[in-house]
């Protein structure tokens, strides 16, 4: 029940992150041009698509990669390097999606970051890069003392869960204030609800869901990686798939998994 | 130092709190004309004013009432009942300030609900309105059961917390879909950052960094009403103020307090 219930999570939000890019990327081929790099409103459009994949969907992935069981046993370092990687990919889309809109703003005369939008855009990005920074430093670098990684532990994953609720907010905002911009047309206005406004704002509700679904799976489900010789039955049940298929309730059973995952993962 | 650092929360969260209110409150009295409750632009102004002393300052005040030290000690009804109180404040202001923009749309025939800003907002206040109702009978009503109470606990902080960050993003939204509404002047646009477009932009960041240090406080910190007999030294220093000076570290006194608050918090 236990394991069904989690990779039935993880169906959701591989489906749910797929659709909020591909949904954002239709909207801008679809109602908006399409794209190129130009300089032009077309190089415009990769940056929702790019800070939709980088600052959300990409992101939450790599925030999310120690809730995996199997990151539960052996050793942490191939995860470590594997959640900083998956962080950096995430950067680097943000970063190109950044110069898009930059290089269209240069392009057309429009001033840059003026916008509230913006100014908690450009905030948040500089808050991921920090944190990428700190994290690196501290959690995969070998000098930090344990005591020094248990001190800021919890406040890497609150401001990793903060950087994210930042890039949904940012990303509504933004929807919302292109679609001010593009829908002035007065016979199709966006207060008339045409079909682009329709479907971009069911698009910033799916990115909402998708963030909150990430947030309870990082925050307040139970799939954490135990503490050495902290396992509950239910851990026990989601491991069992790697380890063999040991079941909770057989006691014997469960205490024999329970000893070998304390060594695996000490 | 753990004493000083929670009341230092305490004052900072109150002075950002007052200042997200106050500086709404200045935004719309000073570039927007004022206040009145006739249908016109001027009732609108309390829309922005009543949605963050609601939806953001009073929501995040009753959340944190089980984090204050004196909420730990003694029985839970009477901070049960502030909490749920102080919330349906927080859902009264959030009705009123909903009426004052409907009314404005009504009488100057503007659409209802129809920017992604609305979507977000009118969500979010539904989730709040179901979570004020799912708490009262699960937590104030005597009928549930102390297991269904334990099951529910976690997942009402959980959607607390994101009911709190929903509220940001419809008021960064919101206030960036005002800025363009009403700085479309050719001379002072809000691409030009005109006073009033640099003191709103302040005023949408007062409100995020106000919102962090709410969920810092109610997801991160230790400040938390303690489990009986589970209380760690900081919780017995934050404790001391009330229950006449002990300290931590002076094992006798520490032991005796802590069996104190055990009786007292069964």
């Amino acid at each position: 029940m236990a394991s069904g219930w989690f990779y039935l999570s993880c169906m959701v939000l591989g489906s749910l992150g797929s659709m909020c890019i591909l949904f954002t990327a239709y909207w801008m081929q679809y109602w908006r041009g399409g794209f190129a790099w130009d300089g032009t409103v077309l190089m415009f459009n990769w940056h929702p698509v790019l800070m939709v994949a980088g600052m959300v969907v990409l992101y939450g992935a790599a925030s999310l990669v120690y809730r995996l069981p199997s990151s539960w046993v052996g050793p942490r370092l191939p995860w470590k390097v594997l959640h900083a990687a998956l962080h950096l990919l995430a950067f680097t889309c943000t970063v190109v999606g950044l110069i898009a809109v930059f290089r269209f703003h240069n392009h057309s005369r429009i001033a840059h970051l003026y916008s509230l939008h913006s100014w908690l855009g450009i905030t948040t990005v500089v808050l991921f890069a920090c944190q990428w920074f700190l994290g690196f430093a501290v959690f995969l670098l070998p000098w930090a003392s344990q005591w020094l990684r248990s001190l800021l532990k919890p406040l890497h994953v609150f401001f990793g869960a903060c950087i994210l609720s930042l890039s949904i907010t940012s990303v509504i905002s933004g929807v919302n204030e292109k679609l001010f911009f593009v829908l002035k047309n007065a016979t199709k206005p966006y207060s008339s609800l045409p079909g682009e406004a329709v479907f971009a704002n069911s698009t910033g509700l799916l990115v909402v869901a998708f963030g909150l679904l990430v947030l309870y799976v990082l925050l307040a489900s139970s799939w954490k990686r135990p503490d050495p010789g902290a396992l509950t039955d239910r851990q026990v049940w989601l491991l069992s798939p790697i380890l063999g298929g040991v079941r909770p309730g057989v006691e014997k059973d469960s205490r024999r998994t329970c000893t070998l995952l304390r060594r695996l993962t000490l």
